[in-house]
């Protein structure tokens, strides 16, 4: 009954050894001495004394040792691939994966999700989790492989913009469940409220990877249709960040179309509520592109495609290769769209290959993505998060590896996020310990809760120069300030680092265009902190000025006999005139509203500020933009970014 | 012929918003003011228009498109997973699989590995990668499936320490080059002087994961026995950092018992010749312990085994289960050694279980381990690092989830690693910038070059606390020091965090062991860095007290008459006395080296110092321990080092 002794003392440890060589100090007198030579090496003691004796193996011995690892068998040895790593991390990871195919499942059939997440505790690390949806259910004979059998699923084989990807999630998880209970997975499904619901008790056989069915029956339940999931696992529950409460939130966040029912094993009930009734765009599925596959894939799409000839072949397995197109590939590559799809040889489809990714082509639709959208990212941060100042910027679709992707970006800053409220507009560096910012990830409405340093989302939020904003930032390290950034990624296949999805692959284009939508909000958020500092400095420039009024006024009515009175009036006029921006802020909407100059009275009175991008021209005045840049650097900063970044679209 | 656009435009880019709010100054009056409003989110431009028509997708509709997904689909879509994300890795990767598969085969043939690896450049970014072995070769019927099928091999279905675990490596770099250059792998191998030469040339259909066989025939070759292997592929070449270059000089130096011969694409062959004609110490099997499954694995074992009875099966399965020890987890768990296997019912197995996780139980046997060794990698740090001090330690075998592992830790220190010399062993804090510590990372004798902020080890090194060794480091980060840092795990089942073997996963056992490896060498080098402080304390009080002496001299000279020379002689006599330390370092070995007080005369002359475990005394003054610490603090970490860390070992 004893701890288990965690360091071995069966063999006897091996020998330790130091070095020191004499070097070259600026002020001592050295004599030569050669490097470590053999002499002192052989004095040194064996680390190894007994050399194997020749085992003599054959390549018929290893032959024999040789086989077939099946994929279940290699996550279950690998689990922590899988997001399975720790005991917390396990019952997060089999949330997660149920809710996304829930989710997944839902939109497919376009139905507004409704989704109960049940965790219960059933013994110290023993927990057992329910989640159920009111999707359009699966089909009975499907049951067995979606939830008994990895790499099995309807999302791996198209392109198209959904949760899951891989077909290994939900299974995966059932794995998991029976490996650490010897539980079987209980699926109830039904289809319509004219169908009678199906159960499955499912083991799946991971020398196999298959799944093996332990209870088959028909069951009465309440609801119409939908489909609910129980895995017993062994786990570990905390709130707090990556806990299964925080990823829930962040879901509803995400996906306000949908509404969520949590029974956190210990606590009360939470339920979020539907934000809205509209679902997200009903997204397309699209087929590759041809800037996105690679010599031996073309290979390959040749020798398994129906089309006959080659013009048919490229215009049907291929987005944006029309017959044009077509037409004037196979001609530069010295063939015709007549070419039997048989009949090409190695030579001639690297010479298509090469023409191919040399032609202009289109790039892909983007109808296969369905961002969040600026104004759900906003509504959410709003429900989320206490700040003062909150802005949110969807990027134009762009493309990695042939796959559209979007990127769309939220900041908030300010108010309840800071720890202290010092940072009133001052320079505030050096003012003690500062909040970092934090970043929130998601990637196709799914929050990414784990391995955030490796995130190309994070990279981009470090490498971007938030001094330029504004904010104190050392090298290589989160800007210093009481922010949130929130960063989405929608896309048909989105590269996840891990199967565990917790990260998302460093591909340049993708940080270039995170890093581009940093930009667009951070500009927003560096012209309020502008704002701020130079009313800051207005206001303490004429607490100096107001401090002497009285003084000059005695002294000059010394001087020269005036009204006491009206003098003092011009000279507080006068100050006032020259430090008129520090009440620009102070007027009856609060702060930072209202400018006194004619012609200038936009700024921020409304509240909100919306730059539109369907043709509504965008108020270049936003913040008041007329104030003359000081400097080079601050006008190629501050001076007009809206048209900047407007070229930038272009 | 235009490049790509990589920005689509095709949709009109969504909304962009800001909100502000107003926020109390703390110096200017705020009137009350709601949050954001349902009305005034009213007025915000509504992103996602067009709600989705029912799209009405029904179960039936999506069971249609449900497919089994190949694992070689899997991971060709996925390939970053496996060490594929960009040219210049996938070649390093290529040569990598290769290499580590020749290295495996060598040493399980009981041959000193003689390696040769040859990439040439064929085009732009095309490459062909050969690596010959001299191994005991691969049968005939073997080399389809070990080259041209993923997951499948020797390694995966054993607990053995091996470079290869997982049955991916080679037939991944393979498939990636297919895919890249639709170029078939090239296999000869030959397994004895007798037999002849076969050659394959093998194409992965990776939609069945299996090879399809393109040439197959005997050929000639001018070596006994061995292995060549071809792969073209794309790819790109640098040298410096994460190279090819520098992954075989690190493999040279963990694998001294190798000679490898290196033809890059530009430049000169270089040879790194055989270190020691030793191999390794030949590894053993083992099965796998107790405390390393769960109840679902045993559940699943007891339905594999051929035991018939519970006692049999118990010892034959499980490592360290003695017959008397499976008699009394028998009789704990209320069953008897003669109990049926197929009579186990599930709540008996989880009673095993139980008992079984609560027996004290001898932890695994490690000769399932060959460590480097302490030598050896002294050897290769000397080899490859110019630097003033080395030191290194092997850890004894520790376990982590019923595997066992072994940490080795070695550091060089100083030397040419620092790009300035003025660290001389004063406190150089904000002296100026300073090159950060280096960390090289080994995994069963194999260089990781990627992912190094992943890793268990890095980790470990970060949150050593290097302060407490006399080095500057900022909190979460490396130590600020002239340092390389050599860490190697061997262990029969090493925890990669992706198929990629590229970082170690944290283990909380892993990682305390790596830091007490750490503590280990950093003990030492503190030793050395307190010494090198103290002499150059006092070499500068001895600089404060001569210059003094001419003047203390004469104004004694005007008070009395004394003889102006001996009276200097008597004081520069009693500074010399006061601030001996300043020039024990000097003497005729260099420095550091010879002490002057009697007794105590051991210091670093020998140039090696060794600290053996094997019942020899270590000298407890290995720096000169005799120094007096000047407080509690310093006695704990400088004290009693040797003491303290032999205990930790009992």
């Amino acid at each position: 009954m004893a701890a288990r002794p965690t360091n071995v003392q069966t063999h006897p440890p091996k020998g330790q050894l130091t070095l020191t060589f004499p070097q070259p100090a600026a002020d001592a007198p050295v004599k030569g001495r050669s490097r470590l030579d053999s002499r002192t090496l052989a004095r040194l003691p064996r680390a190894q004394k007994t050399g194997p004796s020749r085992r003599g193996v054959t390549a018929e011995m290893l032959a024999r040792q040789q086989r077939e690892i099946s994929v279940s068998e290699f996550f279950a040895k690998n689990r922590h691939l899988l997001g399975f790593d720790n005991k917390r991390k396990a019952l997060l990871t089999t949330v997660k994966e149920a809710v996304d195919n829930s989710l997944d499942a839902c939109e497919e059939g376009g139905i507004a999700p409704d989704i109960e997440v049940t965790v219960k505790q059933t013994d110290l690390d023993r927990f057992t989790v329910t989640v159920r949806d009111n999707g359009p259910g699966i089909v009975k004979q499907q049951i067995p492989n979606i939830f008994g059998k990895l790499l099995y699923g309807s999302k791996f084989h198209r392109l198209k913009m959904a949760r899951g990807q891989q077909g290994i999630g939900i299974s995966a998880a059932g794995m998991y469940g029976l490996i650490t209970t010897g539980k079987p997975v209980r699926i109830i499904s039904r289809t319509s409220s004219r169908a009678q619901a199906h159960m499955y008790s499912l083991a799946i056989d991971t020398k196999k990877n298959r799944p093996d069915i332990i209870a088959d029956e028909m069951v009465n339940v309440n609801w119409p249709h939908g489909t609910e999931v129980t895995i017993g696992l062994q786990g570990a529950y905390n709130k707090g960040r990556q806990s299964v409460d925080e990823y829930l939130e962040l879901t509803a966040i995400a996906n306000p179309h949908g509404r969520f029912v949590y029974h956190p094993p210990i606590g009360e009930m939470t339920e979020f509520p539907r934000g809205t009734e509209t679902l997200p765009d009903e997204t397309r599925e699209i087929k590759p592109h041809p800037y996105g596959i690679e010599l031996g894939t073309l290979m390959k799409m040749l020798k398994e495609t129906k089309a006959k000839k080659l013009g048919a072949f490229l215009t049907t397995e291929f987005s944006r290769v029309s017959s044009p197109v077509a037409k004037k590939v196979c001609a530069e590559a010295g063939v015709t769209t007549s070419t039997w799809v048989s009949a090409v040889t190695p030579p001639v489809a690297e010479r298509v290959y090469n023409v191919l990714q040399n032609t202009r082509l289109k790039a892909p639709s983007t109808n296969c993505l369905a961002p969040m959208g600026a104004e759900a990212i906003l509504t959410g941060l709003l429900k989320g998060i206490k700040a003062e100042f909150y802005t949110a910027s969807t990027r134009p679709p762009a493309v990695y590896r042939g796959n559209p992707f979007q990127i769309e970006v939220g900041v908030a800053y300010g108010g309840d996020l800071g720890f202290d409220h010092r940072d009133n507009g001052d320079n505030a560096k050096g003012k003690g310990e500062r909040a970092q910012a934090r970043v929130i990830r998601f990637a196709n409405r799914v929050p990414l809760l784990y391995q955030q340093s490796s995130c190309c989302t994070y990279k981009a939020v470090v490498e971007t120069k938030w001094n330029n904003y504004g904010l104190s930032q050392s090298s290589g390290a989160m800007p210093q300030a009481p922010m949130v950034v929130l960063i989405h990624m929608a896309s048909v296949w989105v590269p996840f680092i891990s199967e565990g999805k917790e990260a998302i692959a460093d591909y340049d284009e993708i940080r270039k265009e995170v890093k581009l939508g940093i930009a667009e909000c951070g500009r927003r958020l560096s012209t309020l902190l502008r704002r701020k500092r130079k009313r800051a400095t207005h206001s303490k420039r004429r607490d100096v000025f107001t401090r002497y009024i009285d003084e000059v006024v005695e002294a000059t009515r010394a001087i020269t006999v005036i009204n006491k009175e009206d003098f003092r009036k011009a000279l507080v006029a006068l100050s006032k005139q020259y430090t008129a921006q520090a009440d620009l802020e102070f007027d009856e909407h609060g702060k930072i509203i209202r400018r006194h100059r004619p012609g200038n009275d936009l700024g921020l009175a409304d509240t909100v500020v919306v730059e539109r991008e369907d043709g509504v021209a965008v108020p270049t005045t936003l913040f008041g933009e007329n104030d003359k840049p000081r400097g080079k650097k601050s006008r190629a900063r501050a001076g007009k970014p809206k048209k900047k970044s407007r070229n930038r679209r272009k």
